[in-house]
């Protein structure tokens, strides 16, 4: 198991490097990062879009372009189909968005012939360190579903397992979240929370073990859940937290680095690689990490 | 302005000690938390329950009773009415749950005849200090109303503005929050939020200035704000987040302490005085923040 980020860094670089195609890379944030991602050993990087313009801000950041290949492709939609032949084709192993609207980014990527569309639910997946613990902590969704159904809740749980078998653990455990720890048909979320548990009791959901409803507090502290009596082997234990709707899950995301000073990483599951949806809002720290963790599970 | 919550408690003491009216006290949570409460000075109480069981729990906590009167009401709706009538005829200046259920509590709390019921929506608002600059700041409702209506957030509103008056805001920044920061007729709670700003524009909602919708970044860190190009005195700056549903709000008040070890606070306002709500899931340090908090306001 990937015991926290620095567990995560170090497995990686200890690792033959995986190559990261950026589409429309051409913007000084966006090479700042890949800078940074080479001095620390992360990956290397095939850059599509405006070579000129990509080649004079490589040349202005002093970035050594011995890990760097470049493409060139001025048009935003063309950069991210050819970043994802360049996958495709097995050339790279990650696909990441540089400058380009993530609404282009992913039509290229998602695309049901050309694509990397798996036939999958799309879902992101916030990732932390667990307090007191070794372990890595998943929240998701956190970026890309808006108010997921039942049915795409279930998709979501199943692309963070998929991440979280990546990290080691060998049956993750999943809590699905609310605002309470009980059954209350005023609360939708906990019905679906009640449901999803049955559904990996009857083997709906595989490779997992779900429980739920909890409070957030119940979900991760064992102090908590041994306080308040829930018994189960997912309860203060989560290793994948479910979050009812973005509203909860972007809260999670955005707060933890501001208000304490958490280190937070991401990815983004379901296609047939990994995709890295690096944010502006997000910290260098936050982008950072977010390579290393598709660098490792590609 | 209360700069932090060490500002909180100075001031606390500083003052003359206010008088807290406890319904149902006699377990060895509350008693062992008045006994913290008396010794750091922040009130003195009057305990409104079984007599005999609560003198049994003071002696064994080896209480000092000369900031304590006790009242015997062994019934727990009785022991919340007298508690009430404690206030209502200024004996005391707070009222605060002991182990009775929350639900008789507030019937009795909220009774239109006999209560403190001011015909306003009760809420609840999480307290914490602000990060790199003086100021608390607030979240709400944390912990009381599921899905509020938008007349409700309005409420839910002016009952922490009257709070954050109280700490010393002229007049507080309120921002909507939601997962995006443009107005998204899919996201409702977007809705909301550019009504609430204009209700406030309007004079409808008074003494605060009102924006949203926010993400949870560019309402409380003004790098994120600036960073996204959102103008207005909000943008980064809020003194009081508006959460869109209890599920956001109760992710706030769990994962603050527990992931990023952030100290909290809690008041519950709209009532014709000061009630703390005290709960066995949050910590000693919360609690007792919460009677520093009630006794500041009241």
């Amino acid at each position: 198991v990937i015991n926290n980020f620095e567990d995560l860094l170090n497995k990686v670089r200890g690792k033959e490097a995986k190559t990261i195609a950026i589409a429309a890379p051409e913007d000084i944030e966006t090479i700042s990062l890949v800078k940074k991602a080479i001095e620390a050993e992360l990956a290397q990087f095939i850059l599509v879009g405006d070579e000129a313009k990509t080649r004079q801000l490589v040349a202005e950041a002093n970035l050594d372009d011995k890990f760097i290949r470049f493409l060139h492709k001025s048009d935003h939609y063309e950069a991210a189909q050819t970043a994802v032949e360049m996958v495709i084709e097995k050339s790279a192993n990650v696909i990441m968005k540089g400058k380009l609207h993530t609404a282009t980014f992913l039509k290229a990527v998602l695309n049901k012939e050309k694509g990397l569309n798996a036939g999958k639910l799309i879902s992101q997946i916030t990732v932390c360190e667990k307090v007191d613990r070794p372990g890595l902590l998943m929240f998701t969704d956190c970026a890309m579903n808006i108010s997921p159904t039942l049915d795409e809740k279930k998709q979501i749980i199943e692309n963070a397992v998929e991440l979280g078998i990546k990290l080691g653990y060998e049956k993750p455990k999943v809590a699905a979240l609310s605002a309470v720890e009980v059954v209350n048909p005023a609360m939708p979320d906990t019905l679906d929370a009640a449901a999803l548990s049955k559904m990996a009791d009857r083997g709906q959901i595989k490779a997992a073990v779900v429980d739920g409803p909890f409070a957030m507090d119940n979900a991760i502290s064992p102090a908590a859940a041994k306080q308040k009596k829930i018994a189960g082997e997912v309860a203060g234990n989560a290793d994948i937290v479910l979050v009812p709707n973005l509203q909860v899950g972007n809260t999670i995301h955005k707060i933890l680095p501001i208000m304490g000073r958490v280190k937070v990483s991401a990815a983004v599951m379901g296609a047939k690689a990994p995709i890295v949806l690096t944010s502006r809002a997000d910290s260098v720290e936050t982008n950072l990490l977010a390579i290393a963790l598709a660098s490792y599970i590609s």
